[in-house]
Order: structure tokens, then sequence, then C-alpha cells
């Protein structure tokens, strides 16, 4: 059993808290205030094993965070959870840099930068690993609900970090193969940068429930 | 048989020109100046339905054009091969907006804007098709080299360019379903940002033979 901190209570938040949940994990989802009604009703739904508070209490409680709030929002929702309450920790970072939406989607930083890369840089005793951001909620946390194999990807410059990630993303359902270690928290900006092609394939599908496998 | 103009004299212009003449098309690989040597010992080495030239001679030449150029010196190579040689004319754009090698690489355009686009807007008269920029050049012309099915993806604006793309993709051996049209040249956006990841992936494999597939 780990103690997840959630901050976000949009649909990847609620998604990856509620399968932590169900998974006996101890989860707090944190949002910009305590009565948040979103985060309070879906502790009261998960019953047990889920509480619901502000970004620092969920910071607080976790010795896993995952960051799940908007980018744009990020930087200031993690100053609000505390460096302190995060010092140590774990953090997931599942955040795109999304500055605008289009179509066609526009992102601040890219190219030379990446959130990851500022989180990492603003929060330097914490942990920081990309992760998950490559594909929608449902297959995050449910990877056997496509067909065959496919990959996430992880990146961050603390080993032990990505480790403590993949157990995690194993326990999900994702087989250990398919968790790859694509470098350091720079090759986040692969990762974060991937959502537009991601958002393409996407729109030509006309649906969010796919993902990519490597080949070769 | 097609006539096609390759710009550019590395390994991926070497490639796929190779690749065009051994499919029996008349192919002119053109640099910057008539007396490239690269350029002209390729065309020596390949013999029939190969010639060499300037940017110009091999745009005039082609029904097709292939950018397979830097990023970074592409609208200058094209500005060189000149508007009205390319006027009316299919171009495959191949190039990668890389502005610093690093690592990590560093592209630029990123985020709001593409190499592609900015081609599209310069020569709008000729009908850009961003198309394999997303893989090894081995890869882009024998597909079959890696197990499995595994896609190349299509950007651009002109439905009928993305069409003749499509042939030729399938003639070096890209079975029709795995050659996908992400979209409109915006799209450029992701197959260009996706290098960023590509580049990660090989590193952390130790090899460029690769290639991703769509799955779900």
């Amino acid at each position: 059993m780990t103690r997840i901190g959630v901050l976000g209570t949009g649909m990847v938040g609620t998604t990856l808290a509620s399968r932590f949940v169900e998974l006996g994990h101890e989860v707090v989802m944190g949002s910009r205030t305590a009565d948040n009604e979103a985060a309070n009703a879906w502790a009261a739904g998960q019953g047990a094993g889920a509480g619901a508070g502000t970004f620092a209490d969920a910071a607080r409680h976790g010795e896993v965070v995952v960051n799940a709030t908007a980018g744009a929002a990020s930087l200031a929702a993690l100053a609000a959870a505390g460096t302190d309450n995060l010092a140590g920790k774990v953090l997931i970072d599942v955040a795109n840099p999304i500055a605008g939406y289009g179509p066609p989607v526009v992102l601040d930083p890219a190219g030379d930068d990446s959130l990851a890369e500022r989180i990492q840089r603003e929060f330097p005793g914490t942990r920081v690993v990309k992760a998950l951001n490559t594909m929608t909620a449902a297959v995050m946390v449910r990877p056997e609900s496509l067909p065959g194999q496919h990959d996430a990807f992880l990146a961050g410059d603390d080993p032990s970090a990505k480790a403590s990630v993949q157990s995690l993303l194993v326990e999900m359902g994702w087989p250990a193969g398919c968790v790859r270690d694509v470098g350091g928290i720079t090759a986040a900006r692969g990762l974060e940068m991937y959502l537009v092609l991601w958002l393409s394939l996407a729109t030509s599908l006309g649906r969010y429930d796919f993902n990519i496998r490597v080949v070769g």
C-alpha cells in the first residue's frame, strides 16, 4: 500500500485516483480549495482509502504525488502544494503544456524545454518522472483494453523514482517490458511534444482509445 | 515511371534517390552546386535513370520533388530550387527542423508552427506533403526490414498530393493500410516534434532501425 496524492480533479486525475484506490492504495485528491465539489464527490464515492483536500493536503499525504493538473496551471498548483510537502517525493508528471487548444493545439514550452524540466528545476528536491501523458486516461489504467502490446514511457533523472513508477504501472496491468525508460528528464520533451501527433491521430481515427508500440 | 527530384545529398537523400531509381523512376539529385562530388558520385554509381545537378535542375526535372535537405537549410535550398520550378509539384518534405544537435536536440520551429507549414506558406503553389521524417532512411525504403506492421504518416492540405505520396510509399513496400493520413499541413507539427521522442528511443535502444505502430 502506497500513500498517493493526486493533484487535479479532471478526467485524468479521477481516473488515476480511482484506479489507485481499487489497487488498495490510500489516495488523497487535491485541488485549489478544500471544498472542491468534484474532489469531495469523488472521495465520497470511493469510500475507504480515498480523501480530498487542498493541493498541499494531497502532497503532504503522498509518498508518490501525481501532477494531473492542466499543464498551464501545473507550476502554480505545485507551488500551492508546497516545496516542503513535495521534498523527496516521487512526482509523476502526467500533464501536457497546452498553451492553446486550437486546433491546431499549441504547446509552450516546446522545442528547447519541457514542462517536466521546468517542474524539476523549480522543485530540485523532488524526483520528477514524466509518465502516462502519451495516452488517454482509460488506457493509462487499463492497458489490456487495447489489443496486443503497446508502450508506456518514463523520463526522469532518478532511477529509483522511475523504478517506483514502473512498479505502479505494472500494478495497473502494464507488462514490465512495455514500460520503456527513454532517458533523463530532458527526454520529457519528446513525450510532451508527441501529444501533437497523438491528437492528430485521435482526430483521424475519431477516437482516443489507442496507443503506440515501438516495433523493431 | 515518375520524374523525381531529390534535394539533398545526405544519407536520407541518397537512400531515397537510390530506391526510386531501383523502382524504375528517373531521378535527379540536386545540391547547391552542379559540381557537388557526392551527387555526381551517386549518379555515376546508379547509371541510367539517375542524374545530378543544382537544386533548380532537380526541381525542374521532378514531377515529384523530395526535400531531403537539413531542416535549417531547407528554405534556402527551396528558394534556390525556384518557385517556378516547384509550382504545381508535389513536394515530399522529409526534413526535420533541428536547430541544435545537443543532446538534447533543439527544434525550431516547434509548438506553434512547423517547417512544413513554413514551406507551404513560402511556396503556396506547391503541394507540400510531410512524410517519412519519423524514421531512419533504411526503414523508409524497406519497411519489411522490421518485423510486423508499423506505420508511416502523411500530412498535407492536398488530398491528391497525399495520394501520390502514398502510391510511392506502397511501391517501396508499405502496406496501404500502414500509410496513415494524419491531417492537413498543420499536422506536420506533430510529425516533426515526434523526432525528439524518436531520438530518445534511438538512444535508449542503441539503434535506429525501429518504428512505431498505432495500436487500438
